[in-house]
């Protein structure tokens, strides 16, 4: 039986998880594809610590370049993280001939070109499935199962602790920050969870999803990102009177050849698919011009469904090895025509919009005047009710509607005298 | 740019979907890929009728060996269905040296073995991603995207017009037969309903799903096949009362080696995912041991879904092609272990059991007695108020069971005086 030898660079969750799943299921791997994987050196800073799987002796090294360097090995595993020391192992292993595999979205979101072009050059694969939606296979299903088509949307619930903290807010009834917190001390949120609740790592999978649907690889600084902390338990209450679930989206549209990239929460039909993926999980919705809507559902972290998307990478690359034929289908090819990001101020959609008003005589009529002059069509608005203080919530569902008209709108209500708060505003997506 | 010459015999409602596919996204093809799909032959008996897309002359021909020995063409695509001239035509296909991509079924779970073999034998590849779930990319995922994983279970729904007349019963309070009536005369059912509503051909790709899991050519006869004509509007009320919907599931579990294969009308919870799978849509719910829970969605019909689909299969084979590496991962590989079918009285499952009983007392002390004679733990019951009748419905949600043990007692329970109807039992799967 042929062997396929693997290199890993990272040995902390994820790279504990590779291990053991090769462990576990590699008889299984080599009876389907007709190669076994075999983890031949892994390296680390720290080679000490019990990560739960035992390797054999001499396979452990402090030293990259042991891996990077064995010419024994043909495919390397970075998961290192970061996008400094992990960006320098990449390119090291493409010009010693080897393929890479990573879970790096920071990295590839911010150096994907490079890292390509490396690949390209070096006539090796660079493979990042568990980038985005950790164990569910939706880059391939985008990059394959769906090659026929153009996509016109994908919407994507992509980070897990933001999907777990909304989800428990709307379960339990609390507030945001103390929902973080009680994650924080489950393990389920970081200690500084910037990255995560203020949709930065979302905007990073955004940016890869978006590249490989339109052939040219955005950067995530391109995408518009709005964090979940603005979200509060009054809204989701609201919304769900209306029908409606909170999820932080990412937002990815192509409208008359432009792309309009986007990371909100917003509010999706609680009936649907999408609003129905509760907890940790992720889903990513693809609507493509042919097969029409489609969707992806899945562990999105984890060291265990990470490891199932970085090995199923090894196979698809142990399989273009073992056939001769690395670079098959190349990990990304740029075309033209889709490279143009649309302006926040340009993007039509719907919204929801909470102001906090006087309870008073007029103040619909004169904050519905200011939306109709900037020809914004209401859908619903409701008056909440709210004895223990003078000012109520109006919260307002809106037909399509061009932001940055809606944006002036809201700048004219947010100053008149009867508006007590800076209005609340999230996008609603309604999977048409 | 290079070509992939294509040819297609069947030029119906699929054919056509391929042919109006190909014409709208072929550049966009090429971009992503490398070479551009041309339609070089069309094959079928009758070459008039306008299917909406135009074809150049000499495209068309009523002699389906035009197409199989036209030299140019790398591959042909069977959409003539059925399992007797189909199969002749792919296997004429592959001995001159063409890869073959097929939508059927049929074909596959009767005649799989057969034609992987002559695909082997001829060096060339047989794809076939359309035949499961339409458009959605559930055979790739499972194949590809979930290779490093042991699959514990899959659930499938699978079957659009069974899934579209379960949801308008629900919806709507009508009774099986008149909706399938009105979805006969829309056109989302057969004059001849058999192969749908008797879960036929949920089952033929049942036994495809489970043969690519567990590495056994399964036959549909070994599927223990169920169909939804005994569910009843009751049932779908009751079942909704307990929080459940009813779905025509394909069932495919692993337990100690042994393979369970079934269709059968289960309850699924009505807040997960698959319970909010409606109309004539399809998912593919698979588990497996490395990434946990996993859901495909999308359409499982039609001209539109089932082209993206078989697009997708062309540039699939198209890059093995210009990469030289046909059979670089064969369609279907044998291995050994899990090639043994439970009885379907082996089965351990959980049961709704819906028995019409006299309204006295006693009944259900006689029936909760024979249970637990059997070994079967309730885990709830409920007795229905009914004026009009002296029979009332009684419901019990089983605990896990065997089924073997239930029938038993079903068959005892069914003989008693008390009993004025046949027992129904349904499955209830809680995707735990």
């Amino acid at each position: 039986m042929k062997e396929l030898h693997i290199g890993i660079i990272g040995f902390g969750t994820v790279g504990a998880g590779v291990v053991e799943t090769i462990q576990k299921n590699a008889q299984l791997i080599s009876q389907r594809v007709g190669f076994t994987p075999v983890i031949t050196r892994i390296a680390d800073l720290d080679i000490t610590t019990d990560r739960g799987v035992k390797v054999p002796d001499g396979v452990l090294t402090t030293n990259a370049m042991d891996v990077i360097e064995d010419p024994n090995i043909q495919v390397v595993v970075e998961l290192v993280g970061g996008t400094t020391i992990a960006k320098t192992f990449i390119l090291k292993a493409l010009q010693h001939k080897k393929s890479v595999v990573t879970a790096n979205k920071a990295l590839l979101a911010t150096y994907g070109q490079e890292l390509f072009a490396a690949a390209q050059e070096n006539g090796v694969d660079i493979w990042f499935e568990a980038s985005v939606g950790g164990g569910i296979p939706c880059l391939k299903a985008l990059r394959e199962g769906l090659a026929a088509n153009h996509v016109q949307e994908i919407l994507g619930i992509l980070n897990g602790t933001c999907n777990y903290i909304l989800t428990r807010m709307e379960q339990e009834g609390a507030d945001f920050n103390a929902v973080l917190k009680a994650a924080q001390e489950a393990g389920y949120a970081e200690a500084n969870p910037a990255l995560d609740v203020d949709g930065f790592d979302t905007a990073h999978k955004t940016a890869i999803l978006a590249s490989l649907a339109y052939g040219h690889w955005f950067n995530a600084k391109q995408v518009d990102t709005q964090g979940i902390s603005s979200v509060t338990q009054q809204d989701i209450q609201y919304a769900s009177e209306l029908g409606y679930r909170i999820k932080l989206l990412a937002i990815i549209k192509e409208v008359n050849g432009h792309i309009q990239l986007g990371v909100h929460p917003a509010l999706v039909p609680a009936a649907s698919l999408l609003g129905n993926v509760s907890g940790v999980f992720n889903a990513v919705w693809i609507r493509g011009d042919i097969v029409g809507n489609t969707m992806y559902y899945g562990r999105g972290a984890g060291r265990q469904a990470t490891a199932s998307a970085v090995v199923a990478d090894l196979i698809d690359l142990g399989l273009n090895i073992s056939n001769n034929c690395l670079r098959r289908l190349p990990a990304f090819t740029p075309y033209d025509g889709y490279e143009h990001v649309m302006e926040s101020s340009e993007v039509i959609a719907r919204y929801y919009v909470r102001l906090q008003v006087m309870d008073k005589p007029g103040v619909l009529a004169k904050v519905s005047g200011i939306l109709a002059k900037y020809d914004i069509s209401i859908a619903s608005v409701t008056q909440k009710e709210n004895s223990s203080s003078s000012s109520v919530a109006m919260v307002i569902l809106t037909h399509k509607a061009q932001d940055a008209a809606l944006k002036s709108a809201l700048a004219e209500i947010a100053v008149l005298d009867e508006c007590s708060e800076t209005p609340v505003v999230f996008r609603i997506e309604d999977l048409a």
